[in-house]
């Protein structure tokens, strides 16, 4: 495995991009907001995978979807498995050279969207707020997927100029860092040379890009069940094995862990299910945590005391615990010959006014996973936050965004992509 | 206040009584089956209290159903209030006389029965299982409402020979000891003179009665509900106020309180929910506490401390707490005379050929609450035991009875009814 | 090996036994009040141990004292071991028979003794109360050692008229029920026919003798220290693995082990102690555990639980659990054929005017593991209480008892002893 | 209230204390070894008192200790209350000026030094290691105190130069952050106008000060007790209040709270003290709690959530909480002008080659209460790290120092004293 040197930029190409983006404004804007009107929840993503794969199928990309996308190991499925969910879209050059992912998420949120007019709330006011009860874009993916479809049209439309492979990585279930890990295990990152990841908003105001964002929180989520055995609670308390008594210790213990020397360490048990009626001594019991650290290692040194925790905890009330892994996420900064390039391609591009220098997100995010993957073999990964102005914070039920970052971000993602295909 | 004094037999009206009882067997058989096809949850009895109030109103009897029956305070009902349940027959006999009241419990059990033929379960077997998914007559009150129809009809039928009132009680939500409160608090047991209730199987063998049952439980069911503050579970835990924490602790106190010297203290915490996200301040808790004892003295013993456990881990952590009552029964023995009074009724009804004494019954059960409400003003109050064989424990998916125990039933308590009446 | 037969009374013999414990009494009475005020605490004996060996070796008994007695495994005995304590005095008499044993109890209480004049405590008032501060015969033991001296006197005085041997069988640190496993494991019991052991008091009253007692609680008493790590509690908590928070937890959970259908279930941790200074994590801490049941067959299933919530626990957070057996003792009746013999008995003694039929006395005795390892290997075992007037309950410092039991308990349990050794 | 000015530092006069401290040296060594030698616990510091003030009052120093010192209140003394411990001394000059405090400590700690030759441990090699067994002057207090020694020297020397008063506060038990509060509140501050507060080591290496450290945590130390009543475990455990419970609950909803997105939160339970007897219900605990944060800000929002803990778990257990505050500290930075103004005088005076800044010190210490109140009345105050190389930890057996820095530390700190009183 060799270590991929970044091409320089070629401004005429960069600034070539750029227009081209300025140009399909309008058309990005329809695509965000028919997804917009049309969210689904992780893992149900159909509709929107449908969607989005149909689009670039028509440009000569060639689409996988489903399993061969997301194999069958699947943190925090359903227990009846997801949806036919997840698209891996190639565009394969004539000439040889090297290849470029970018990746964009699918899903929305359980979030009910304003959806009455005076509220001042514009999908609203304008008739494209979401179709289905109780589930919104309400952080920004119907953006994010607008911006890969633009790129890809652009890419498709200079089709001789290029060399390589450009892959869009369609990716189910990022709400709960949850969809990632799949794609990667099903090697999707394993041959890529330039991975660019972004995302909009998260406080960067319109007009400012940030390059080197830190703060990517480690994070582990896992859903827990503590088996044991039921009995008349007044008859023979004796013959039961209380699940529930289990995970209330269990909750207590956990919550002590999170005391550290080390920074962001925070451990939450965030939710409990147990129990069938009053009179019977509760034989299943189900809750969640959630693990965070800053640094990936104290996320690491954490995980087995919290697994001991929960091990320990189920023998001592003779309890079978069930523990699986539904979230993941890792900490992130951008290598410095990264940023320094992307620097370079932004200052040609124009598209962004202003850079803002180690913004501090202060999020998990799943691409993470992805970033160390192709680092981890030698490629070169960046995750930029693509500024936007927002009316209304993320995960709110007026979210919405400054619909300028469209044609901004592909000009600036689409010049990145075409720099590296382009230098053949 | 006067107290009542119980008539003696006349040995030739309970003969009558047990000869009609055994001739309407058939239509005591067809009226289980059809409640048995048709079971209803507790507070939702709405169309089993439409069928047996339309049966005796065509008796001639004066029919009362829901608000006058139950009131509004009624515990555990759903938060939308129960479906129009709850019924109080009351035919009045042309002379001044006693008022005598019988109890039938009108719900079933959420329980999916056997449904499938080949399993040697007779309703299935017959075609007259429940036909309503998920819910099931699994204790017998099918057979006790068919009881009190039966009582209904024989009375009905001379009344030219009775004074005085036959009431029927019928209650709604007998299962989690919830609806017997609302009627009591209604005042139905105000002037009642002599009180009558019952139940069949209970480990009691076809053929054979239980005059003077014990070991019924007194019990308190307390739904709780914590409440704090939210907050992001990563940013800022500080700030929410965790009512999980709360919850596991107040569980694991809870169950400490039940060592003790007295007999038969539980303390239950039977199920739990909370939280909604996995990076959430989990701010709201529910669970359900149950608690028992032999004796009701040391139930009000342990009350308070139940009360103090609770609502000062709330304040421990912060939260506040919502405790309310939605379930209780207390202990209970049939009082001497009334005893020696129902074996004179048994032996000239010859309907059971064995009695079985202090009979240790181990359950809850809330028409306790309407004995002690009726022997508080001087009224004579009972609770029998009326043996049938079971296939099948209370409470399973095979669970079906001895259908004999109908018509003898119906000797036995309405020789009771008719001694009381026919007496003036 | 057979089954021991008991010898039919000799009534003669049981008179003149009788007599001579009559005129002996004030020499109980001097033995005892020198005991009383030279106590010393359980496993501490050495004076005590001393007294009755020398007296006993007086007249004539084989005596071992220390290991061969106790041996190097003494339950609850502090780190650097017992005082030389315990004492086996052996009688051989020339005839070859049965080898009888009878058990007396070494220790007293950490308990300050009332020591002045006026507050109407006879041992003060007249000065014979303990010169020991912080320490006292508040339980009887005392008096059991006097009884067992009384025996040893007046058997030694007519050794050419027995056969066989008398084995008595001086006891340290019955308090705890510590005591009697060591001497068990020994192997003292192994071949003893007939085992006699008695408690003074206990309710009884004066005058009165429980020959077939009941109640006797199974129990096994715990000492668990938990070792963790210390860190500082500022800098790095996180590498500190700590003991207390398990031991709450262990706590928590093993109070929640009580709720039980079955009778006399307990579980206390009675005590704890843990930390060295607010700033560490604590990195040990002791608790010592009780556990009870009315039969040792729910102890025996109450054990295991409660082992795997201590060593579960442990492993939860990271720590190694250290769990020492530091007291136990069993459940026991007397067999029938026994009690009916000691009747008979009693009846040509006549030293008790009355006897109490199934006395429960309600607490936990280590006699009772010799009791059954007397009967495991078919010898006869039977476990009495002498009844004596108490001026103030066992363990006050008031405590005090009506010395005319010794006299009746000499001519009691010596006369059995004398039918058993008198019968070759 | 007016501002205090800093005068500008007189040169000569810092070269000249410089010279004095230098002639002293040997003095210094030989009051820091005699003091080492024999050390004292806190609020036990008995002789250490007497020892400095009767140096000091043979300088011409008005003398005050016990009592007017520290007054009744003093925070986690011993039950029977401090011995007479503390000191005032003060010197009035002739000429009325400002007034300048120093701050010494006179407390050892609970540690056995190393005492055997051969170990490389200077104290015991040269024979003044600790004469006290099991407590050692391990943090440098006695190095404190010989530098308060020093500058009363040669500020009384150079007496008709000077103007106002010198005030040296010997302070009980620093250790815990126990004894500043007493002097406060005994209102020993209130007319300061020039505070300085110093300590030695602390990682800061020899010729090296720190004159604006920050990283003082501000920390609470609460001693709890809860009582409850005992019960006998096995006859009647429901009657007892079980306070070992209680304290468990705290505990473990204690160490939940410090998980918090401010800095520095902790929250530990250090210790635990319960019960008597396996066989009682504890009726007492007592535990040990110590919070800290790095903004004083956050431990006062953290403190009323720590209160309601302790108060609410006791109410749900039915308990009396006692709470006892028995330590605290401050955060603290020194001011600007305060800075600017030490770096001047520590520049005439040369005794420390290099400066370090905003040395992250990373403890708590009470000297802070001390600061803040001057502070609060308009006067000047620092605190300030004087560098010494450390053969071992603070707190450790083998604990020494590089005497070197008593010199400078006289030097340093007296020609700032000096410069103040020398203004006038």
């Amino acid at each position: 495995m060799t270590t991929v040197t970044l091409p320089a930029p070629n401004p005429a190409l960069v600034r070539s991009v750029a227009e081209q983006a300025q140009a399909l404004t309008p058309q990005l804007v329809q695509w965000r907001r028919h997804l917009h009107a049309h969210p689904e929840l992780g893992w149900q993503e159909a509709a929107t995978t449908a969607y989005v794969a149909r689009h670039v199928e028509a440009l000569g990309f060639d689409i996988k979807t489903g399993a061969p996308v997301i194999g069958s190991k699947t943190l925090g499925a359903p227990a009846e498995g997801p949806a036919h969910t997840g698209c891996i879209a190639e565009l394969h050059f004539d000439r040889p050279g090297p290849t470029v992912a970018i990746r964009a998420d699918l899903d929305a949120l359980p979030i009910h969207e304003v959806d009455t007019q005076g509220q001042g709330h514009r999908p609203a006011e304008e008739g494209w707020h979401s179709q289905h009860t109780g589930v919104m874009h309400a952080c920004g993916h119907d953006g994010h997927l607008a911006i890969a479809l633009g790129i890809a049209q652009i890419m498709a439309a200079q089709k001789a100029l290029l060399c390589g492979t450009l892959r869009l990585i369609f990716q189910p279930a990022e709400e709960g860092t949850r969809g990632a890990r799949a794609i990667v295990e099903q090697g999707w990152l394993d041959d890529v040379d330039v991975f660019l990841g972004f995302h909009i908003g998260l406080g960067v105001p319109s007009d400012t890009v940030a390059l080197d964002p830190v703060g990517f929180l480690a994070t582990r989520k896992y859903s827990v069940t503590y088996h044991g055995a039921p009995a008349h609670a007044g008859r023979a308390p004796e013959t039961g094995r209380n699940a529930l008594l289990g995970a209330c210790q269990a909750t207590l213990g956990l919550h002590a862990l999170a005391q550290s020397g080390q920074p962001g360490i925070r451990v939450n048990v965030g939710t409990m299910h147990a129990g069938q009626a009053l009179n019977i001594v509760p034989d299943e019991a189900r809750f969640g945590v959630e693990l965070r650290a800053e640094r990936q290692h104290d996320l690491d040194a954490l995980d087995p005391r919290v697994q001991a925790l929960i091990t320990g905890t189920a023998a001592a009330h003779q309890l079978e615990a069930d523990i699986r892994l539904i979230g993941e996420a890792r900490d992130w900064e951008n290598p410095a010959d990264m940023v320094a390039w992307a620097r370079e391609v932004a200052q040609c591009s124009g598209a962004f006014r202003d850079t803002v220098s180690r913004y501090d997100v202060r999020v998990s995010e799943d691409a993470t996973l992805m970033t160390h993957a192709v680092a981890a073999r030698g490629g070169k990964a960046a995750y930029m936050v693509l500024g936007a102005d927002l009316p209304s914070g993320h995960h709110t039920a007026e979210f919405d965004f400054d619909e300028g970052v469209l044609g901004k971000g592909v000009a600036l993602v689409g010049g990145m992509v075409g720099v590296v295909l382009g230098a053949g």
